[in-house]
């Protein structure tokens, strides 16, 4: 135990019951949901306000001690992981959904409501938050990270659907970026700054979000080609005619074949395109789809298969969601080591099928599945922690994968940031910035408590 | 001339003929296009290249010397005032388009090279850069004030169409921000945090941008409401229907009585919707275009003027543009004093209103104009700058204006930055963020060289 017994003291006057130093608590905040070594924290606590938050830091700080922002626990580099031990912040019971305004469509939310959540109570409004990482992170952990997903080819990522956010300093200092507003230029953009910053350099612990009204008209459908390249050029075409996609998913074959066993959707075990189409009416969604089957077909696509009924798009969509889970299931008992390298489009055919040799000749399976829109894809290697050589093994295919994709102009991460699993290839990336960032995380937190150890060395 | 012999020796080693003392060049550099006092800086430096930006930077830290950026010289707020006197690095002769990429939909611009030019050249290729800030300024200085204009509404602002920069530090040190992947979660968001820095952090000598492909199908109305809640609320309605709405700029009863006495297009004097429309086909534009059409005629708004043919466009894209200019007319020889308050778009009505009122018990004239879509209007007020009264008179009204603004979950500037004009509405708007704000520029700046007395007080 690194926490001096006063700061508990401290804690526990100010949250009563909210403080644990219970092993099993701590173990389940200690790790997200891949394969890096778990580290676990000496305390959790869970604030219910902004104003404990703040008074949580001031008794950190005032104790020098380390303090872990935790949302949903999702992430992939390791970035809840105690490493120097500390004060993890679970953000969970930051859970309500402050505003909706329907006129101005946006929202502000507490950093703990998770996606699906939030989707859920939105329902009623007629309003929607499209942003999908996938698994059912908190809204401040996506702030987090710099997240998206699936829907970023037409609407965003996170940077560009938060408005403002409401973060605790170190110091315990509350501050309040941006605001309502749907654009400003007031100053330094500290809402951008504080995005993808992974907890570093404040904590988030509430986000004002754009939302999208729901669509009138949604399609989807998958659709089969002969090879990757022709998968790829497909969405090139697309985007180039000015195509609103909302969703094109590339799934290759190994991943195909991963989602058939688990899914049993009758799909053909050859890389596979996921689309979806939202419009304002039955006619332009209709017209979208029709486009891009003709340039589907001219690139030698099979049929498509249509999933217009709400059902047969959840059970479409729920496949592509379940991908990292039936990855596991290709080697039960394992964990999935999920690569994240985001290239030009034009760069993302050449880049996934040398993916594909290095796989091919490696030991360890890896199905690949791409936002092909953002040219984003990831490899999820399949190993046992417990087993050196396939650390070693994931270490050798990742760095050679992060190598080819900055060889491209991409970079090593698109969507899941650095944690302290990418350190060494964000300074192949970005050497010249890390003392950049290193000097605004020390005007921000000079003493180093938030969450230390991530990103890049101090 | 507060510039050591020493450093004007070294420029001019550096720049052979590129190097002015001359007046009336100074003059040209010492202000905007607004009401501000004009502050000659003491050298203009007319670099070509990253390479001798970085030279020249070191040079005038070695010597200690205040460094200004100088684009287009189309900003609002006395951005490129010398206040501190130095030199004023002129990025004009950088305006090389570096590289364009059809299938990544990208382009690589330096900074000197401006909106009109980059779309010029672009023509060929297919594709083009919708950001329409009005002026014909400079894609550097776009990005240094985090402008946007009238497309912001469908395609973002500046800081949605940057995927990375190349910056040049106090320093010297030349670093590259993002780069050419879509997304990107590697670290701080050193891109976004220098949009909109103003030139107070780094000088911005090459912007690498997303480009859109020249719709298909584009058409342009206008069309006449009874009041300004009724065109207001049209914008509401074709939103949250989920219009892909291109423009939708709105001008009040008094802009429009500018207008038609400079471009005598026949329009009534009533307040006025300006709408373009996008597609990938004439039936998604003319579906688009109808549902507008109905919409507006809901809210009692009159006939749609069609503009379809590029040239009919232009001439209707035009009479906006030249709106500032046009404003001018309505009393020759006076500066333009443009504010840019942005607020929630269901406060918008209600702001412009309160706003009018406030003008019409003025004795300043202030035509009001708005990017409908995003909530952000300007009124242009007239002031003879050699009036004192007259410079009081548009403070207390843009003091008033801020604080409506402010109350109404607004921002001080929706696109023109903060330059030395706003410091005090900043100051009221994000007090609470301007120490962090200075302590960043502290750690980038630390002799606070790069454009002193703009943003905030150090």
């Amino acid at each position: 135990m690194t926490v001096p017994a006063e700061l508990i003291g401290g804690l526990s006057a100010l949250l009563g019951e909210r403080v644990s130093v219970v092993e099993a608590i701590r173990e389940h905040h200690s790790h997200g949901e891949s394969y890096h070594t778990p580290a676990l924290p000496d305390v959790v606590v869970f604030p219910k306000t902004t104003d404990e938050v703040s008074a949580i830091a001031r008794l950190c700080t005032a104790h020098h001690t380390p303090m872990i922002p935790f949302g949903a626990g999702t992430s992939l580099e390791g970035h809840v992981a105690a490493l120097a031990g500390g004060v993890c912040i679970d953000l969970s019971e930051m859970n309500r959904i402050v505003r909706v305004s329907q006129e101005d469509l946006d929202a502000t939310v507490e950093a703990g409501v998770t996606r699906k959540q939030l989707t859920d109570e939105l329902r009623a409004s007629g309003l929607t938050f499209f942003l999908d990482p996938g698994a059912d992170a908190s809204i401040g952990g996506m702030v987090a990270t710099g997240a998206s997903g699936t829907t970023a080819v037409r609407y965003g990522t996170i940077r560009e659907n938060v408005l403002g956010l409401t973060v605790v300093l170190a110091s315990g200092d509350i501050i309040r970026t941006g605001g309502r507003a749907r654009k400003s230029s007031a100053g330094y953009d500290l809402t951008r700054l504080m995005i993808g910053s992974e907890g570093t350099l404040g904590i988030v612990t509430e986000v004002t979000l754009k939302l999208q009204p729901l669509p009138d008209a949604v399609s989807a459908a998958a659709c089969s080609f002969p090879t990757l390249e022709a998968a790829v050029d497909t969405v090139i075409a697309a985007i180039q005619l000015g195509i609103p996609v909302a969703r094109a998913e590339l799934l290759d074959e190994r991943s195909m074949d991963a989602l058939e066993r688990y899914s049993h959707l009758g799909y053909p075990i050859q890389p596979t395109l996921f689309f979806e189409f939202h419009g304002a009416s039955e006619a332009s969604v209709a017209e979208q789809a029709l486009t891009v089957k003709e340039i589907a077909a001219e690139q030698g696509g099979g049929d498509f298969k249509w999933a217009t009924s709400l059902e047969d798009r959840n059970t479409l969509w729920r496949a592509r969601h379940e991908m990292a889970y039936a990855s596991l299931l290709l080697r039960p008992g394992c964990k999935g080591w999920a690569t994240d390298v985001c290239v030009p489009i034009s760069k993302l055919a050449e880049c996934i099928r040398a993916t594909q040799l290095d796989n091919d000749a490696s030991p360890l399976i890896g199905p690949i599945l791409g936002h092909v829109g953002d040219g984003n894809f990831h490899c999820i290697y399949l190993v046992d922690p417990d087993r050196p050589e396939e650390i070693a093994e994931g270490k050798r295919l990742n760095d050679r994968l992060v190598e080819r994709a900055l060889a491209l102009g991409g970079t090593c991460t698109g969507e899941h940031g650095i944690g302290h699993g990418k350190m060494g290839s964000l300074l192949k990336e970005h050497g010249d910035l890390v003392p950049v960032m290193r000097s605004i995380k020390r005007a921000l937190d000079p003493d180093g408590l938030l969450n230390p150890g991530k990103i890049f060395a101090m």
